[in-house]
């Protein structure tokens, strides 16, 4: 394969409205168009970017829900990409089956090229989307093998590393972080320090593009970030405030030669997939207590 | 089981002199004579700390190799554990039946306790030692059920998703850690962002001592750090150069129902154990290029 040589990646970090999907999506078009106009081929949006998060219960999720590529969220999705050849991932409120996913589309200029199923869901998400089915998918494109992951997901170093074995070069995740317990104000943020290490340890690029702004009570995070394959920012984290468009040059395909023959990290070659059996275990915290 | 309550765990932050074991145990023994009067319980010394660790070959390492609990430095460790109702955890060149592995003997006042042998071996570290065939044992002691890793263990999560999941309470890491290639000046050591994501993922402390100075050649990156299973440094990050002894109040015995019951972060009970069978795989990198 050869590469598509270095490009531009961009993480929109928005400010949605709850439940006002025609406004957040005529703001999202502008985004998008204003990234587009910058040279951006991949863009990520956070998660459930176009209805809001703080759903109260699963019916009224399932209210703003839309089936993959036939939805109003989609038909932007699909209208920008078609139009500027480029490929946008984000974060959709999903119906499929008769249940509501937290999904992330990869959406492409020929069209749908796949989408992700939130695989942990966090904290009261688990009453209102069913759990991710999809295991993490990879997606051979033009801009390289694209993994997904979504919020809390990052919290799971499983979230970068099964990308990674399944040959990710970037994994692309909307997100809605909020604000950790705790967090020391002279340290990095934990979200951000969770994208370095997924990075490093899987030698892959990570965009991360997270919502500001508040939701029915709820505070989110923003710092939006675009991570090199050596953990390090390549852009951002932007700020915690306000919207933002976090851009960063990075070569997926270009560098796979280079990942391969580092002699310092060999993250995936040096694992000892002999010892590692219970990590299928069913062990939970409850059975430790 | 009743809980030790809270104590102090020691980080000791050595500067060994290639292959001169008597000099080396000697301060060593200042050391932990030094940390003993401080109040520490639980001590922690880096990797190979007693006889340096950049060997030319098996052989050479086979030469400073000790059997577990027979040989000088394990002399030393028993008799302080033993005079001062202590536990300490270091890093030796190990040798059983008839192979050499890069170790962490934990020992008691009633002698050793267990020993973990190095799974994931760095660099030139594979023509040298035999890789740990012990997996990632868990020691329940009076202060906590103890993990171990070793140095570039960290770069692989499953080296604290393993401990976690055999019910460790914190993770004692000897280390050599050395400048990883591309380190920004304003970002904080890969090391210790490995140390604190590897804590806030799997809610457990860490403990990792790190040596300082130069051998054949090799830096070593010093930064010793004592992590709370919130994920943030209680103590530390020690410097870059020079001997230093990093103390923290831990509490890992009575902090399990507090981390039990967290909602923000699930970090096992949340796990989706049903997906991960790929993290089984034998994928290497050199079958994605």
């Amino acid at each position: 394969m050869t590469g598509a040589g270095p490009y531009t990646v961009a993480c929109l970090q928005t400010h949605p409205c709850f439940g006002d999907v025609a406004g957040n999506l005529a703001r999202q078009r502008e985004l998008l168009e204003t990234a587009v106009g910058a040279g951006a081929r991949l863009l990520v949006l956070p998660e459930c970017c176009s209805t809001g998060y703080c759903f109260e219960d699963e019916r009224e999720a399932l209210s703003f829900s839309e089936e993959l590529g036939r939805g109003p969220a989609s038909e932007l999705w699909l209208e920008l990409a078609a139009r500027h050849d480029v490929h946008i991932v984000a974060g959709v409120v999903e119906r499929a089956g008769g249940a509501v996913y937290n999904s992330a589309a990869l959406v492409g200029p020929d069209g749908v090229v796949g989408a992700y199923r939130k695989a942990h869901l966090w904290n009261r998400e688990k009453e209102i989307f069913a759990a991710g089915d999809l295991g993490f998918p990879v997606y051979d494109t033009p801009l390289g093998r694209i993994g997904m992951h979504i919020c809390y997901d990052a919290w799971f170093p499983e979230a970068f590393r099964l990308p990674a074995l399944a040959g990710a070069d970037i994994v692309c995740a909307p997100c809605n972080w909020v604000p950790v317990p705790g967090q020391p104000a002279d340290q990095a943020v934990m979200a951000s320090m969770l994208c370095m290490t997924g990075a490093h340890s899987n030698l892959l690029y990570v965009a991360a593009a997270d919502r500001v702004g508040e939701e029915r009570g709820q505070r989110f995070l923003g710092r939006s970030i675009v991570v090199d394959y050596g953990g390090w920012p390549l852009a951002g984290p932007a700020g915690a405030d306000g919207e933002a468009i976090v851009y960063a040059d990075i070569d997926p395909i270009g560098s796979r030669e280079l990942r391969a023959s580092n002699p310092f990290n060999q993250p995936l070659g040096d694992r000892r997939t002999d010892l590692y059996a219970d990590l299928l275990g069913s062990t939970t915290k409850e059975q430790l207590a």
